[in-house]
């Protein structure tokens, strides 16, 4: 209840630092204004409208989505602005189309041919224009067209050259960042993946083909490099929460990491000199794969405690070193658990509980589903 | 939309076989009426009312679940005789209370003299009593506590002796099978773990208490040992899905799986030989941690191919050996997902699109949270 302190909240919780979030959330607003370089924040950590408030400063314009339930739900509640960034799927062209008919400004991202002519298939009424960005991939080696591929430019030229449709930009995903230790690393990748990018924006423009370029990932946003400045737009998204892995591969400190999950004590094991408590991998997901010398999550203020496994609502905690002292730990005592991935987390969560100094000032609901 | 098959569902989704889960729960429904014992179906795979209707044959009596959410959710709508079989967590013993007032019989599980403690500060109102199951660990080692430690006969007497609260039952899950392989490790588990508790039971009785016992798992219910007669309750809940790691198990066949996540093929990359899935750890979860020879699931009609690694919206599928051909998965074309655990991947979904040999009959919404 909203006044209360955290302490008083059902476990496991999601709880969500607003000042932490506000302060990550300017600091990259600031940072990208500094840099002269456009913002479109990611909604895909969170996918609550509170925290889109916060990311966009309150005017509900330029976002980046991870699905179609989270653009339309965006578009339900104002916001407009949106680029759903994922290579055009098939099975919901029409859904788009109908977004794009009723938005001011609806993008969607291709990487195939056979996208575009999905495309021509659906013409938008009203003589509105398919806003398209094209994913290039640039070494992540995931989704994307790649940047050194002869068909990259003719996709460009295609998408380009289509009535019905604007070549609006393109876009490059610099997850391989996150095999980066360090700010040097990071901005090694950063430096690669905008090089490449601006490469390409050569080529299109000796063809005669202008159009935006947007590059993104937290690590690399959160150390940018002075070549983005030439970037039209950057998308990160896990930056406004943070996590313990961002902290490993340098994007933050633990201390900007805003969000935790709570729990309690629910068993004593001195056979096993163990902890049980009652955050399983529906509470924090099992993501890092319990692979931090803490296992699966970094017990806050413990840094002898590791959470070693987890099962549907359990998670078994046993002392790095030594023997546990239980009396530190009496059944229903609290113990708060920063995550390993936020993204992973918040998606096991139906409501987030969100404090001020410890003390609730709400909640928040995220969208769910494809 | 009912009446239409699976191809016309945007993707991920997770689809129910409704013959299989009715036939899964049909099969363990007349097993245990012929060993007879009373079966107690798990919830926590499903959370569904319509698998619960299914899984209880309609009486809406005599369940288990894993949250409190979960008993809230089937109290509210018409269930009873509801057993919360989770070590009685110290912050909820109020909503625990409030249940135990408002339902003919709801039930809490302990296995700490300190959580008989808790219910002793929290008399329930009219006469009622706290109807409590005692948490024996028979050697799955997590929670519960030793069946061999004197402590356990001292708790259960305690409980028994407490005025208000009511020792209802002895209650052991064998969660060790899971790491058994085929139907002789499963019985072996099975066995001991009845033996211990009856022995256990027989503790009781010579100090002149009588009470319930139960044990459970997927496992050991699909395979239940003659011994398992004198108990009188059994209470597994997986086996109405089912999933690849219980068939690795031995507990059914992959055939009897009732449950797939249905994926569409979104990227061709030939310079890694590999396609992209729009199926990410947001439709599949992380569980198996991709150990599978087919990596995190099983691609249905396709053993050639791999599920590598998944990010939150994008799977990475490639093939065990040889060259893709691209031309056998043109982009927007279906794949069929057999998930390692069906409780991961059940988590990961606002709705579960229920279908009869194709066609869609429905959708079933879980509960979720605590």
């Amino acid at each position: 209840m909203d006044g209360e302190p955290l302490s008083t909240l059902c476990t496991p919780a999601l709880v969500v630092d607003v000042d932490k979030v506000k302060k990550n959330a300017q600091r990259m607003i600031e940072r990208c204004e500094k840099l002269g370089v456009q913002l479109r924040p990611h909604m895909k950590t969170h996918k609550t409208l509170e925290c889109a408030d916060i990311m966009t400063g309150g005017s509900r314009r330029c976002i980046v989505v991870s699905t179609l339930a989270e653009a339309c739900f965006y578009a339900d509640h104002g916001f407009d602005d949106i680029l759903y960034a994922y290579s055009l799927p098939f099975d919901k062209v029409e859904r788009c189309a109908i977004l794009s008919e009723r938005l001011e400004l609806f993008q969607v991202l291709l990487d195939h041919p056979d996208a575009l002519e999905q495309l021509k298939k659906r013409p938008l009424r009203d003589g509105r224009l398919w806003h398209v960005w094209m994913k290039l991939d640039c070494g992540n080696g995931r989704a994307g067209i790649l940047h050194s591929e002869p068909e990259a430019l003719r996709l460009a030229q295609a998408i380009a050259e289509e009535a019905g449709v604007q070549l609006t930009g393109v876009y490059a995903h610099c997850g391989n960042t996150y095999n980066c230790k360090g700010v040097q690393e990071i901005q090694a990748v950063a430096k690669e993946t905008t090089s490449f990018t601006l490469q390409f924006m050569e080529k299109l423009k000796a063809v005669g083909i202008t159009c935006k370029s947007s590059i993104g990932s937290t690590p690399s946003c959160s150390h940018p490099v002075q070549d983005m400045a030439k970037l039209s737009e950057v998308h990160p998204g896990n930056f406004v929460f943070y996590d313990v892995q961002q902290s490993l591969i340098g994007s933050c400190g633990v201390e900007e990491v805003a969000v935790r999950v709570l729990t309690r004590v629910i068993g004593h094991c001195p056979h096993r000199n163990q902890l049980l408590i009652d955050c399983g991998w529906t509470g924090l997901s099992l993501d890092g794969a319990g692979k931090l010398p803490t296992g699966y999550a970094v017990i806050e203020g413990h840094p002898n405690l590791k959470l070693l496994s987890m099962t549907q609502e359990h998670g078994r905690v046993e002392p790095i070193s030594g023997k546990l002292d239980y009396s530190m730990y009496p059944l229903g005592s609290l113990l708060t658990l920063i995550p390993y991935h936020s993204c992973a987390t918040a998606m096991m969560h139906p409501v987030y509980h969100v404090h001020s100094e410890g003390i609730l000032v709400g909640k928040w609901i995220p969208t769910r589903g494809w």
